[in-house]
């Protein structure tokens, strides 16, 4: 083990896209765990639309990163040394490990990963990733057989996830998303009904309607925006809108308008919620049994866009922003 | 009885407030009752803010009012012959009459209103009113002991119910409302915790956030607009948003903005739902019986403004767009 590592902090709030002057990148002591503590090596990290949300100086449902302070990121890594009889050297684990090679945390706040479990799945579909479609789409969409189920994101690493799920639930399933490249693999891999790719359709509306010709049931927003506010249009009776993200947004130097549409929610008796995953952590265990089943019998699946090395964690986050990533984005911090 | 009777029709659809050319007033032949229908007399009019969306020809929860028919409205009326054994002549109904003297209706879109009811309950806190505070409220809204309830158009006559209402459930209560004198009625008479007046105080949400020490709970939201931005920014976690109405902007030319804010529902797990009160039909009996005997009881009160003469309905309703009425807004059509 070397004596020092390299951290990326948080330099500077960045206004609009993350640019060069946002994260700097140092190097520091590797940290010694404290009493009850644990320190990890950092393997995978996670790249998540809400990580921008942490860099504003905001309150929101955790709190800012300070300036100054490692960027925080969900990430997996192996157990190097340990002060608390719960882990031992060599166990794997997922938290908020952050941009960091080593990290010394508390043993309540992290998970051990089972072996067996390939690690880029501990990040995706049997990770946050996957808790997020799991709960957002059956607690709070709720969704029935035959219903309509519209996603936007929808070749996102929860997106795709969403989809998935609803198929699994007997719904026609129909996914937004910024290629064509990305609806061919929603429809041909994914088993999707249909596909609309945002950025080329002429009339978005008129797309997705001829998508959804009964109506949508439950629209599970990641995107935010105009796409938000025309699937508001677009709602049947009754209909669920979960609220998961609004990445169209995260990024803009003035407040997005809101949906304009939004009294399609009083004319059809619907109802857009909000969630946060991490309130649904008692039931975890039941996602992950139930994911990992799907997995098996072949009915979920996920691909990854694994950038190397930590430095590059910067760029590559920006490949969210932009969409050019190709399944649930990670970030491989050493050879393993 | 007379041969003829005077009848308001829509002759033009508005663009923003109703104006001279909106309605035309006309004479024609009394109608007879057909098999199974029921001649009714208007006695009383109910004034609403829904009905500006009737004009409008966009498709919603009832189609608009077509272009030459009578303008549709909820009304008392008294039954004058009757085709159906259901009702006898003098037996008094509520029912969508519309603005004209005599209405044929089938017995079935007819309520008899018992005896002894004052004609203003019931078309206040006993009638569609009534029943829309108490399911948006109580169904949707489920306010909980100690829950700060913020309501705006709260001396409107569904606001000012779902105060009372909410008082009655042991809440905090805390009105938006267009004047002082309003405020001080909601306080000083209807036992409001605090009142906004969002037409002088120089920052509503500075305001608001004063009078809601602790944070939102419950926004029933009959305004819309900037209104409901500013409350959406106070939410509390697991906060509920009944969406009623959205009278700022029923006569904008140009479509209101959404509210920017509406991320405030993903980071407070919050949930923002629209309502139809026709969708509580079968429970209405409930919500009579509970509203009466809290009238009984002194919990609730509410205000009536009555104008005279139907040829004043179309001027009244502006009222409601001003705020000038003071309680809820009725006309009374005939002496009685």
């Amino acid at each position: 083990m070397a004596d020092t590592q390299t951290r990326i902090l948080l330099a500077e709030r960045p206004q609009g896209l993350p640019g060069e002057d946002t994260f700097s990148v140092v190097s520091g002591p590797i940290p010694l765990p404290g009493p009850g503590e644990v320190l990890a090596r950092t393997l995978l990290l996670s790249l998540d639309p809400a990580m921008r949300g942490w860099m504003d100086d905001r309150p929101s449902y955790v709190p800012p990163v300070e300036l100054g302070a490692v960027m925080r990121s969900l990430a997996v890594g192996e157990v190097v040394r340990s002060e608390n009889p719960a882990f031992a050297p060599g166990q794997r684990v997922a938290g908020l490990l952050g941009w960091q090679e080593y990290a010394a945390l508390p043993a309540e706040e992290l998970t051990p990963i089972p072996d067996g479990v390939d690690l880029p799945l501990a990040l995706g579909p049997l990770g946050m990733t996957g808790m997020t479609a799991y709960f957002g789409l059956l607690e709070v969409g709720r969704p029935r057989t035959g219903e309509t189920v519209l996603v936007s994101g929808a070749a996102g690493a929860v997106g795709s996830l969403v989809g998935q799920l609803a198929k699994i639930r007997d719904c026609r399933v129909v996914g937004i998303a910024g290629s064509d490249e990305k609806g061919r693999w929603l429809i041909d891999e994914l088993g999707f009904d249909a596909a609309v790719n945002y950025k080329t359709t002429e009339n978005l509306h008129a797309a997705l309607r001829a998508a959804c010709p009964d109506g949508v049931d439950v629209y599970f927003d990641n995107v935010g925006g105009e796409t938000l506010d025309i699937a508001l249009r677009l709602l049947n009776r009754g209909a669920r809108v979960p609220i998961c993200g609004a990445i169209s947004g995260y990024n803009a130097t003035e407040p997005p308008p809101g949906p304009a549409s939004y009294l399609s929610l009083l004319v059809n008796r619907a109802r857009m919620e909000g969630f946060i995953v991490l309130d649904y952590a008692d039931r975890y265990g039941e996602a992950v049994e139930a994911i990992s089943r799907w997995i098996a019998e072949g009915k979920i699946q996920a691909r990854f866009d694994i950038v190397q090395g930590l430095e590059n964690a910067p760029a590559a986050l920006l490949k969210l922003f932009d969409g050019s990533n190709r399944g649930k984005l990670m970030v491989r911090v050493t050879e393993r």
